[in-house]
């Protein structure tokens, strides 16, 4: 399987597409879905693609699955769109380009849709990774558009997240606000065949310089004009190098282990806050306190307290 | 206290800023704060303010508290820092503006600094909000920059939300994917003065059409040029209008009503989450769970319910 044949057959791709759609539409299904699967999961190489709308990342993601094809890896790539329902169609619109992968039974393109809870949609995407690396495919590839808390929650699934930007755009400011910078291995500059693109470059190295990366990786700041095709190979030859630092650091391992971590810790959290809105809303002691609160009789911290005490009692903690 | 004149002294406003100054820097003292100065809680004004860098929020704002300062009423700012620690300079040097009310002691200005945990940064502002509306403010703005999802979760403090954009920003398409459209209760088209500005308010308005409000207030979409003051005066009137409509509809109590859930919500979630985090770090049996899930050993889904069991003994659920 990881050696770029096609992972499945027609049959296994719609079974594929099923479980996935399942994962969307019942956030409880998910649990058994990934328990079952677990075993043949955490082989795959997952890498982040992300950017302000219109640096040209969709054109760059296209280029990028050509490169992985050409160097004989199966890819799958997950499409996370904006909540808004009013942008969806513009950024879909855009992944159009993708389709002509649509042909290759060694690429699968899932946009996962836009879902009411942001932090439903993160999780979706993470149960949806876990899924596509047990369904075997070598190269992961999360697109997500925009800089805001959730992408960059997002993107916090990937192994080495490739963050686009391209002159003229402001971006490289607009990228440092929402501390995206902080998480980027391959920072990108698309479009360099603009005016002000040798600007942003610097601009970026220099940025670069004053938020060291966490680990012992010099950052590279890759210059693209991804419509034409140049300097995809370059693009392609640093995702490939930050994977080989990952796995000779021990950061891969470490990584993945945070990763891990944080996954657990959300969804406890998640139950826990689902727990606790079942609570105050069905049972007599907490929702009357809840109550209260809600008429100003009580203040907040006060309220939390006491609920909190009802919910799990002194001996439970 | 409600008629305008300096709700306190200058040995007041000391204190005042020790009492914010402590929520900012020691999480764990707000809630006793609250809790003692609940009482004088609730009468205030509360009126958000944000929209993306550059559309001239700041310079309204500024305006918007000499409309304030003639109509008679005190005006407490909060002026919220995104928290990246680049951008904070510059924002703040754009806010030195409104410093030219610093002589009145009818006005008070606080900047809330950059956290590391923009979840703290939201619930310490709105500690702070209600510690200043017992120190008799009657109206409090609150301005964030930016439209991202912490700003959103600040912006719910306000019973009246102003969202400002500006022409030639792209503004309103970036308003909607964050989402700020949909609480909007007065949206600003300043440097109406500009090529583009008709454009920008006729986008708003058809927006507006395809995004009902979420109570029956018909939203207005207000011209300003706040550089001459051109447009403020409607502005004010239509913060005044918006509420008017809260008090006599009863969404103002109802607004109120879900503030306060909302807020006890995330004090218990917040309070179980360091709870889990406590625990699986400290404790023997949890710990080894997620030490299990780090080295894949052990699906996230599993090892959180796991977990959970632990956390809460089944009696206690």
């Amino acid at each position: 399987m990881r050696d770029g044949s096609p992972p499945a057959g027609a049959g296994e791709y719609r079974a594929l597409s099923r479980l996935i759609s399942r994962i969307e539409n019942h956030p409880g299904a998910a649990a058994s879905i990934i328990a079952d699967l677990w075993s043949r999961t955490g082989r795959a190489r997952r890498v982040g693609l992300t950017g302000a709308p219109g640096v040209g990342k969709s054109t760059l993601a296209d280029q990028l699955i050509t490169a992985a094809r050409d160097g004989g890896l199966t890819v799958a790539v997950i499409a996370v769109d904006p909540s808004s329902p009013f942008s969806g169609g513009a950024i879909l619109g855009d992944r159009v380009r993708m389709v002509r992968h649509s042909g290759d039974p060694g690429v699968y393109i899932r946009s996962m849709a836009a879902r009411a809870h942001l932090g439903g949609l993160a999780a979706a995407t993470r149960d949806v990774a876990y899924v596509l690396e047990a369904f075997a495919f070598d190269l992961i590839l999360v697109e997500t558009v925009g800089v805001g808390q959730s992408e960059l929650e997002i993107m916090r699934l990937a192994d080495t997240v490739v963050v686009v930007t391209a002159p003229g755009f402001g971006d490289a400011v607009q990228t440092l606000k929402a501390g995206i910078l902080e998480i980027a291995d391959v920072l990108v500059v698309n479009k360099a065949d603009r005016p002000g693109a040798k600007e942003t470059v610097m601009q970026l190295r220099e940025m670069r310089r004053l938020v060291p990366h966490h680990d012992a990786w010099d950052v590279p700041v890759v210059e693209t004009t991804a419509s034409t095709g140049a300097g995809v190979a370059d693009v392609w030859e640093a995702i490939r190098r930050h994977g080989e630092h990952l796995r000779t650091s021990g950061e891969l391992e470490a990584r993945r282990g945070r990763r891990a971590e944080r996954e657990v810790l959300a969804l406890v959290e998640a139950a826990l806050a689902s727990r606790v809105r079942a609570t105050v809303h069905d049972r007599g002691e907490p929702a009357e306190l809840l109550a209260r609160a809600k008429r100003h009789e009580a203040d907040p911290h006060s309220t939390a307290k006491a609920i909190l005490e009802r919910l799990i009692p002194p001996e439970g903690r």
